[in-house]
């Protein structure tokens, strides 16, 4: 597989970097950003955190907003943003050019239903083919961790709760917690997965951390003034199937804060240093 | 003069919030940010860092993207950030439509010529009018610093260097540091202040530092492959002028670094330090 790098932007004394490549998972080009601290240059492997990111957002995001290559630089922890759909031509998105189904919401999950199955199949590309392109082309040291906000928070928790072992580290920001019983993942889960809703169950994270075979502590903040919380994040039913499964997960609410990017600068430095901990970076 | 909040939102502990209000300098109505660090609710008067951004940037690219308010809450320093030019009805940008004139181009002048002079009159409105304002509606202590990137670091060194005493701190990123002299600053200046180029000097940072009556310290940093280093920003030539006038200019060349929102992240924190130190925040 070929990486075509975009661009090299120098930050923190490591260096954000851009690359295209063809996507044999999900049958187009796609886009992802790195963030590779100083500790690359020096000859050292480096675990990856993957981040998934939200609704409408692309590999920029979190890269430009959430202040975390300060921190990753002083960790020694690589960053890893993809896209949060398929994209380009041939591609197929909302019929309504809705922004919460289609082109920027890819929903992690593997589609099953026409015209979706072709390309939609986030899970495969984030958990499969974009850490093999990874690990075949940065010094990295094999451990991962996974994190990400609002979709890409379900995206994070579904993604290690689905493959016991191939994480090492979870969080998430403002999870869409229940995917099965919001309007967001209704519409998303309907038309990606078909209308059977049993077959929704192994894509969210209330359900699958019932039956949990590895227990990877999970830490998880939510904005209290999120203007989402009760009707699409509802962290409330993962917090309630943590506790019966016995699962470790520290659920904060956090006064005052929104949905936003402000929201995730504000605490991107403890989940960066929840990662490292597990991961063997720098504490 | 009524200032109407478009939104609130909680970073760091603190506040960002937006405003619009009606701008009597500019003849129009502008929108600006302010954050306000935890130490606005514990009845503290703050001091005020007036932050400046460059070509086709509003009042959100520096709050979302710099970094600045986890050092900001830490030291207690509001920031303020106006957008960079007049716009709505009416403001005529540039007939080409090009991004480096007219609408998110204002240059921090004051236009004399048709039919700039009605509207683009930014050094005026960020120099008095909206300190005024902030002064009027805000918890601060009266001390004001002032700094910015590019276009907004040509406008904060002019700022400064003409109102002696207006500003007790100083500061640039990226400054177009001798604007009669390079492609951007000749079409914007020839525009909003005519052809006559010796009127053109009272708007040089590299002229105005010759002949300043205040040695207010300077805080410089330049990205070493920024790609507008040479043709448009010339640093050198601020700092020749800054030696000859016995000026007190540190400027730092930081290699590797572009003229992007990642290497000020990269500086910000030295930035708000110095600044804090001038002002009175904690240090």
């Amino acid at each position: 597989m070929t990486l075509e790098n975009l661009s090299c932007q120098k930050s923190f004394g490591g260096w954000h970097k851009r690359y295209r490549h063809r996507s044999a998972t999900l049958n187009c080009d796609m886009v992802f950003a790195v963030y590779l601290p100083p500790q690359a240059e020096q000859g050292q492997q480096l675990p990856v955190l993957y981040w998934l990111s939200g609704l409408t957002c692309t590999d920029e995001n979190f890269m430009q907003k959430a202040g975390a290559h300060r921190i990753a630089a002083e960790l020694g922890l690589m960053i890893v943003a993809p896209d949060t759909s398929p994209r380009g031509v041939g591609v197929p998105g909302d019929p309504d050019g809705a922004w919460d189904f289609g082109l920027g919401a890819g929903f992690y999950v593997n589609a099953s239903e026409e015209p979706w199955a072709r390309h939609y199949r986030m899970h495969d590309y984030v958990v499969q083919e974009l850490p093999a392109l990874i690990e075949a082309n940065f010094p990295v040291s094999g451990k991962r961790g996974i994190s990400g906000h609002s979709m890409g928070g379900h995206g994070a928790l579904v993604c290690a709760l689905r493959n016991p072992g191939r994480y090492q580290s979870l969080s998430a920001f403002a999870p869409i917690s229940n995917p099965m019983a919001c309007p967001w993942g209704e519409k998303a889960f309907s038309r990606y997965l078909g209308e059977e809703r049993s077959r929704w169950r192994e894509w969210d994270a209330s359900v699958l951390i019932a039956g949990a075979r590895e227990k990877l502590p999970i830490l998880v903040d939510q904005g209290a003034d999120d203007d989402f919380l009760a009707t699409q994040l509802k962290p409330e039913v993962l917090q309630a199937a943590a506790s019966a499964a016995n699962y470790p997960l520290k659920l904060r609410l956090q006064p005052g804060y929104d949905h936003s990017y402000y929201f995730i600068a504000s605490f991107i430095e403890d989940h960066l240093r929840h990662h490292a901990q597990a991961l063997g970076g720098r504490r």
